[in-house]
């Protein structure tokens, strides 16, 4: 008699934004008439830059005809791709990844999910606290994370880093010794960074203790400040501790097109074994590559015409972070994020519990956000909204809350 | 201090096509002058047929325009996808599957290695052998089949199906209890297939002992016999037991281009728990949807047209599958399979191991095939070759082979 992996179980509700889904679907199926802004999911809505839909078309042309077909992918991803994230990324900021050290995938998603395949079970996380859902909940699908506190809203087994308002949403070093630390700079959900010297204490910590830091640097290119780092490899050491997880999504607006890369220096060992045997076996035997269009499309993001047509992207969005953050403090919020990240975290009013500000927001102004305590016990009373509407809209929904 | 996953370590060699792949290489590298016809790994070779790409440009082309982008893809894929597959895959053979037990994924590969995650570790597997190798390696790397015996060459905790010539290259029900049973029909590697009545022996025997089928059925464009069931849900009480895996990959030609679903059916159930609900889950929580345009393009296949035209790809292909049986025959080779699926198996001649007769191909007559007992042990003495190249170069395979 087979048995189901019971740890799915233990679960807590739904992930957190089919939640949201589910509730604003009801709400637009009972008030047709109302016209409902989204700031909630970091979804993007400018299309794809005219370079990407361009390499495209070339890249579907090509498949089109037998002499320019491709098939299966290499394993780590086409080279041209790799080549151009290897001097684009990395060695213009002065790091050293090796082009087989780059493995192209799906997508940060997958990747910071599937990372935890390549460790052992007994393995202890830290996380932010609060946090993107997907680097707890994928943990505790594969039983790392102990037993669901409901009253707490914690795991028995996880090591909790609060960053809270007095940290100025930054992490502090743990207490107790975790083995794989999970960080994100920019920081979803609260738009938050640390600068490269805090950074490299968080390296420097990892290598003493032996413990590997998975680092999400999905919203690198909204850095605006000169001391953030834009990739963890900026500091010294890095590659004897960290992995770093990228993403298509939001510098160039992949959500739906799906591509993202994981860097797994072969200099992070466990051992005599390097970790990158290990993540190329796990993606060699689980994963058949980005498809070869897509992969076209990444490259189209590294030309001259893309870098700057994809600034202008997130030029956009950071225009309507900055409507969101002078807005609600002009309405008299407690806002932070929205200067190096498109997401913007405000404190909600009145005590109100971050699914009650939810709720008041939908029904009242029928902007939809993200409550804070959906991303851990201390996004309680805090609640996220993205840069990533269309400027009307932000400004609309904007002025809607003005109003309330 | 961290922990690797140490079942990655007891995997032996590498991935056999990354092992292929580094053979034919290395040697293409030292004879430059030689013309390698590649017959081994299962990749297609025909392009995209024109209605897919007609599509294709046509979905590069919303993702050019505001209004008519898409960014994150429905948990399950795009209801236009899922609609043409239950209609024309399932309705149209008598099957009941719902639009929401069908989950839109990036490959058959992917979802063949991730449905792991959803059964408990202790699950005993069983599979056919020879096999193909990601049921087997994923499994092991989460560490549910034991020790890898060497000299044995298994793995101590699988249940292993031998399919031999004895048995028309089918497997037969075990004797050992298994809790997870993988299957593909029609076969890689072996080109074999099974009727709807043994097939439905499988799903009474699962039903009775409480196991799940998982149901690999990528290469079911294939079958040109009447009695050959092109779905496990054709038989009855299938959806209480079976969980079906598709590939866009050998029907269409996607190696490349990446589309695949899996059909949970809401009636597999554990206790009270469906399973459906799990791979939601995991699929919700681990995955973002396959590419918009990718989604259009599979869309696409389902067509009138698309339909012919990638008919006339799988004619193409199984008119080298003749080709290669009718040469090998004649050149006095024992060979199977090629009917209803695009592979051929043949026994070795003069008692060669397969990687000996591996050797010998590539260095003889410039042909790269697959070694049988790269799939399992019940595979040594046996070879794989594959009707997925153009026809010149299959026939010009062949010629080569009778002449040595």
């Amino acid at each position: 008699m087979f048995k189901m992996n019971e740890n799915y179980l233990k679960l807590p509700g739904s992930y957190l934004f089919s939640m949201i889904g589910k509730k604003v679907n009801a709400y637009a199926e009972e008030h047709p008439d109302k016209k409902i802004i989204r700031l909630g999911i970091g979804d993007v809505t400018q299309p794809l830059a005219p370079v990407v839909i361009e390499a495209l078309h070339k890249a579907v042309d090509e498949m089109g005809h037998a002499e320019t077909f491709h098939g299966y992918a290499p394993d780590l991803g086409y080279e041209f791709l790799r080549k151009a994230i290897v001097e684009k990324d990395y060695q213009a900021r002065g790091c050293e990844i090796a082009l087989d050290e780059v493995f192209i995938s799906d997508g940060a998603k997958s990747d910071s999910g599937n990372i935890g395949d390549i460790f052992a079970l007994e393995n202890k996380i830290a996380v932010c606290d609060p946090v993107y859902p997907v680097y707890v909940d994928t943990n505790a699908m594969s039983g790392r994370t102990g037993e669901y506190l409901e009253d707490l809203q914690r795991w028995s087994n996880v090591v909790y880093m609060p960053c809270t308002a007095k940290t100025n949403f930054a992490p502090e070093l743990p207490s107790e010794e975790p083995d794989l630390i999970y960080l994100c700079f920019p920081n979803n959900p609260t738009g938050s960074t640390i600068t490269k010297k805090e950074l490299q204490k968080w390296v420097d910590y990892a290598n003493k203790i032996g413990a590997v830091i998975i680092y999400d640097a999905a919203y690198e290119a909204y850095i605006t400040e000169e001391d953030v780092p834009h990739s963890i490899y900026e500091c010294e050491g890095a590659t004897s501790c960290a992995i770093e997880i990228r993403s298509f999504s939001k510098n160039a607006g992949f959500t739906g097109t799906r591509l993202g890369f994981t860097i797994v220096p072969k200099a992070l060992k466990c051992g005599e074994t390097s970790l990158h045997s290990l993540w190329a076996r796990r993606q060699g035997t689980k994963f058949n590559g980005a498809p070869y269009i897509i992969q076209r499309a990444g490259e189209a993001v590294y030309s001259e015409e893309g870098q700057k047509q994809t600034k202008e992207q997130i030029n956009y969005y950071m225009k309507n972070a900055k409507v969101i953050c002078e807005g609600l403090m002009e309405a008299g919020y407690t806002v932070s994020g929205g200067v190096n990240a498109p997401y913007i975290w405000l404190k909600t009013p009145d005590k109100m519990t971050s699914w009650e500000f939810f709720d008041y927001l939908l029904e009242q102004a029928n902007v939809v956000g993200t409550p804070g305590s959906g991303f851990g016990p201390s996004g309680e009373g805090y609640f996220r909204l993205t840069a990533f509407g269309s400027y009307e809209n932000t400004l609309e929904a904007i002025e809607r809350i003005k109003r309330l």
